[in-house]
């Protein structure tokens, strides 16, 4: 039985989810659906690459992942299929399955054009039912990735800004605020172990304009309610958050900003 | 094995979805449950009706439609099963369900009043949890629609507005505004088949107190992002988006306001 | 088969949900996942624990139920399981089960710190994903509560408002406003009928500094569309609502707020 997940920008009030579903289990009643969100913020590939790579990892071997953001359908971006050493992903080639593959081994890119694997009459306005559902639905059912088009190399690889050195302090970025207001840059545990910094230190963070000192914690609950910390996130990232409060509210923090780190120096 | 969807206007923030889930999987552990949604603004028959209509056709046969949109829960409004050659959809009589139950064909429409199969005890709020669900859980094991009461002729049949032909204009209103923002109309592509307008043309469109000219296009992407564009959406009916924006907030268009369309005249 | 229900206050924008999910059906592919809510109010232990003790009893024997509502995660504050005479709860040790768990009959409360059935790398921000997900799914397959630590006797117990007498009303608090704005009160049908007052009768309800008489109804239909009316829920509960209204925002209620009850005097 294979899993296969959905992540898009569709929101909840729509037909849109549920005409993906029912597309599925038209072709593969058995198929074992899970969404992933479909509350990814609208035509955000970048926040939606990163929540699909956040989660895939967790995902059994050889579940298929369909990702829908695409403010391309109808146009000239293809449609494909990433497989790798690991998973199958389906999806708008613009980015968005790119980050969760290329976390593990990408063996081939599909384009899908066979129009055996396509519903009949094809919107131009949504891929997701026409396109991606049925490819995942006929991939569930032991289809062959090979068999639903060419192999690709141009496909498109996203460019996400990745943190760097600059004077002596780690420049990154907000990848992400999350539900809980919680600050989430694109700063790794690891890259931090190599700049030096460890739990238990004081940072001074640079949030867009504000400059701010904070304790390195390893858990929400190590300061009191309400009070300012830094620490490593369930994704592995370095977050900023309020204990019990909304983060991203207090110190007015949006994805894109500016987001710095140094170690306090206690000299 | 049997699909059992779910469509209301409950909210994700209580007890009420999960009742009905869990009262499913009591009488039937093997049932396979799929939400449509459960979004629709709160007592909007027609929102509902129009989503469920757009949704049915995409499930496999058999499907069991449980849609509880319900204003009327108490009172002297009856439950019903309607059966179609195609379908079963079961919730209240109220014209929910007759949209999508009428573009399939319309079997019988059965009264739901035989205690053995609604929960002992039935609350006056909440017939979702203790009729209709326990209802479309017996579905699925077997149970005949004709087992649940007599057949009725006189349910309710949702009187929505249709499109017309005023004055060389094609005149209908607004039907559902999109989690995009997108604005479909109750014009559908056969309809402006028929009126003689193609993908191509430009368009006049009325909206509310608005005119506006604008592209007839087949996607979205078709025009530079921030434009306003007209187009045939997945559902089949004409739509008034902006690519990668929010045209009912920058058209100020509601549900149910004026949408009509002319040709522009290119002479 | 068994069925896992998740319930938590992540919301929906979120990799976490899904990790929960992805981390299941890694450990038991089988295990039936059943969303009650991922919309519980961040950090109320006390909606929490309300939602999954209403809907617990409709769930078929052996549910396994996980909740994470989980303001000290990464501190002291314990991961446990409660094993009562029908289902298991699976959560922080923080009341949050123990409302729904009380209504059975608990059996034994564990602590869970067996290495065996927790991830190998435990984050200190997400217990969700790392400690309770898998619990439930090694319980799903068999595992007894027992393997999974030592039985506590001094888990936390909610101290929840109870209703009671103060000259001659029966005083309460509001314990919920759904997503209709249904103001839903702690008062159970029981605790009215003690006091002796019943559907028909016309009721003075204290609401914060409001005083307002309104009809005791059985449905929200019995009243004209936009009066106020009081009735018992689909909970058992004491409800102030407006019928097709939003009683929340127009008499500027909050959970927390005085909720007092008295029979009008007729004579």
């Amino acid at each position: 039985m294979f899993i296969i997940s959905l992540l898009s920008d569709f929101g909840h009030n729509d037909p849109y989810v549920a005409e993906m579903k029912a597309v599925i289990l038209s072709i593969n009643p058995q198929a074992r659906i899970v969404d992933i969100t479909h509350s990814i913020e609208k035509f955000s590939i970048r926040m939606g690459a990163y929540v699909l790579a956040s989660v895939a990892p967790y995902f059994p071997p050889n579940t298929i992942h369909v990702a829908v953001v695409d403010p391309g359908v109808g146009t000239k971006r293809r449609p494909i299929i990433a497989e790798t050493n690991r998973s199958l992903y389906v999806g708008p080639d613009n980015g968005l399955l790119m980050l969760a593959a290329h976390k593990e081994k990408i063996i081939n890119v599909y384009q899908i054009d066979n129009p055996k694997y396509i519903l009949s009459k094809v919107s131009k306005t949504f891929h997701g039912r026409d396109i991606f559902a049925p490819a995942a639905a006929h991939l569930s059912r032991g289809t062959s990735p090979s068999d639903f088009g060419l192999a690709i190399q141009d496909y498109v690889f996203p460019e996400f800004a990745k943190p760097h050195m600059e004077r002596g302090e780690l420049v990154g970025e907000v990848l992400h605020i999350d539900d809980f207001g919680n600050i989430i840059s694109n700063i790794s545990a690891e890259a931090l172990e190599l700049y030096g910094v460890h739990e238990g230190d004081s940072l001074l963070v640079t949030l867009g304009s504000k400059k701010l000192n904070m304790p390195f914690c390893s858990a929400y609950g190590e300061v009191p309610v309400g009070t300012i910390l830094a620490l490593i996130g369930s994704s592995n990232l370095l977050e900023v958050a309020v204990n019990q409060g909304i983060a991203s509210k207090i110190l007015e923090a949006d994805v894109g900003d500016l987001f710095c780190v140094s170690a306090v120096d206690s000299s």
